[in-house]
């Protein structure tokens, strides 16, 4: 076999510029597609895996409060850029396990998005309430995006930031009661932005669906969603679901389900519902309820295996020791696991084949086979709690 | 920051066995989610390119007769399996632009699948007919499934090979009219094979939904489609859609469609008709016909922008200098490109900013923004074919 001459010079250039010597002996050539990253949530550090020999490779520490942190990846799944409680946002080769940048770019962050075509990360923030744009090449700033409203200038806390089709960002604005469309296309440092004002009372987190179709924000403030059609802003947002939330004789709420946690199999979404133990099945075609799934408890996380063949759903405190699974098919209850206290979070490998989950009392992440439910190999980790794999850098809204 | 031991000694150890010294300077490190091969059908050569930069990185020579040609990804990402006409199937490492194994596994080969969880590569073949199995990680011999029907113990050419969830692939059996589901969870070397026969004359090719549920598969000697569901083997093999296919007054085929070439978008599918010059848009609830989009010429692919907003269409000779943008959300044809003459294939970037076409006749491979249609640069290319990009490392059937 001949190997022709394109690049090759280029890549001898590439590597020398990338890693320098004697660097080189410890960066190991490998693909990215079954690389992950997890979230070690007390020390504040990030523990980065691979699924294949389902194993850690390397552990990357110091990286500020990770209470709630989330990750995106760039579009080569060489660098993952992980979002802080603090504001912090760090810039990590996960070939190498070093940062290679990282800024505390507000005071109080609560998510991230990177946009289409990979050049743009953008961080949602309570304070000062607006969106911060940074290059995702070196995180240099791009655009400030102040969420100002009301006639005195006042800025909105700002949640359910995603990414959209067509280099835009769409995110709801809590105190607003604002959803705003940010338009990158054109010139990044000065997007085109579209606001939909009194949408509803204090939407608290948003979902985009996985074709990047309709934004759903959750509202804290009311007993209901709000759904914008990105396919038809001229229609503007409407409320679907009105006793979605916390209605109809609430229960103490533990925790608000984050809306990230719903699941689309099968042409239906599952939501868990607010405060009480049940998974709710709703056909997007009309938005009407199709049946309520009971539960063991109160529903955070509704997730997908890859086929839609099952949904793992996780619980609130105190039931956080348990995983149900849904069989799509019959709509119940299939299986219930035990994993451990603390069940935090759950991630599949992309085809299916491997159910990756955060048992964080027990420092341990455990991977099972989903068609078996057999526990394959557990992994030591300090307090997990997020599992992002590399397949994310590739799907819309993730 | 400091950086963790774990694994560092084992990346040291992974890239002595993996490089060799002094090897090393020639590869770059670099993630591979951006990666993409493409093939060059009459020199037979595969071109590897990226799609940050748009660029061209090495060519891989000398690998036979590649006219229908297809690629399967390891799932790191990090190795292409080339499936050649000619029986040839290759393990082709795309970081450092090497042919790690080839083999020639049988007379005529028509295609291949990767199995969920990576670690077997099948191959249908036409001569001697049947499936053979191999390991992915170095091409050594796992199974033989000679296609035997009838009391004489021919054998029949397969077709319609993809993979399914449970580590099994589903295959059609061309001259036999069957469908087989050969399971391989259990031991690799004997799957448990479930056969359907009597499904209908002559499947001559198949799909698998992206969800990995429904095996449908296209009669040639036959006016429609057999289904199967998955979820459901007990049902067993079903009509649908009578009338897909060369009936009703039959225009001359110049080609008969992939059924890899159907797209789904929007909870619809929409399929090539066969020999009309119209698109069949299909609701799966119930397989209903739900209208018939009128196009250009006859044609052969049809591919959804990852959003499925678009479905982009080529054609058979001699309209095959164009691509019509069918609009999802009118159902119409709402834009028509003419890139040049001999566009064999189109590809999308996995979250839709960049979609690239092969232009066979004019050597080149054109990178358009789908969102605007405007070119946003082209490649060299030797009479380009097919294009596969990394992402297809994580979807089912892909």
């Amino acid at each position: 076999m001949k190997r022709g001459a394109i690049g090759v010079g280029a890549a001898v250039f590439a590597l020398v510029l990338l890693l320098g010597f004697p660097g080189v002996q410890a960066d190991e050539l490998r693909g990215t597609g079954d690389l992950g990253v997890i979230i070690e949530r007390e020390p504040g550090s990030l523990l980065i895996v691979e699924s294949t020999g389902k194993t850690r490779l390397m552990r990357v520490e110091d990286l500020g409060d990770f209470s709630h942190a989330s990750v995106k990846y760039s579009r080569d799944a060489r660098y993952a850029f992980v979002f802080g409680r603090d504001g912090g946002l760090s810039r990590i080769d996960i070939l190498r396990g070093v940062v290679e940048e990282r800024v505390m770019q507000a005071g109080n962050s609560v998510g991230g998005a990177i946009s289409q075509d990979g050049t743009l990360v953008a961080v949602s923030n309570y304070d000062p309430g607006g969106v911060h744009i940074f290059r995702s090449e070196d995180l240099g700033l791009v655009a400030k995006i102040p969420a100002e409203y009301g006639d005195e200038g006042k800025l909105s806390r700002v949640v359910g930031l995603v990414d959209a089709p067509g280099k835009r960002f769409v995110f709801s604005l809590f105190d607003a009661g604002e959803i705003w469309v940010a338009d990158f296309s054109d010139d990044p440092r000065s997007p085109d932005i579209l606001r939909f004002r009194d949408v509803g009372r204090q939407p608290y987190d948003a979902l985009i669906t996985p074709d990047g179709r309709y934004y759903i924000a959750g509202l804290f403030g009311e007993d209901g969603l709000v759904l914008l059609d990105l396919w038809d802003l001229d229609a503007g947002p409407k409320r679907i679901m009105d006793g979605y939330g916390r209605g109809e004789e609430p229960l103490p709420v533990f925790k608000m389900p984050h809306l990230e946690g719903w699941a689309a199999a099968n042409g239906l979404l599952f939501l868990p519902a607010v405060g009480r133990h049940e998974l709710l099945v709703v056909n997007p075609d009309g938005w009407r309820e199709v049946t309520r799934i009971p539960l063991h408890g109160q529903p955070i996380f509704a997730v997908a295996r890859p086929d839609g063949r099952q949904i793992w759903v996780n619980f609130a405190f105190p039931d956080n020791d348990t995983i149900q699974v849904v069989d799509v098919a019959t709509l119940e209850v299939a299986h219930e696991l035990k994993p451990g206290s603390g069940v935090l979070h759950m991630e599949f490998t992309p085809r299916g084949e491997q159910a990756w989950l955060s048992v964080r009392d027990e420092n341990r992440v455990d991977v099972y086979d989903p068609h078996t439910l057999e526990r394959l190999t557990s992994l030591e980790a300090t307090t997990p709690s997020g599992i992002f794999m590399t397949w994310r850098a590739h799907r819309i809204g993730l």
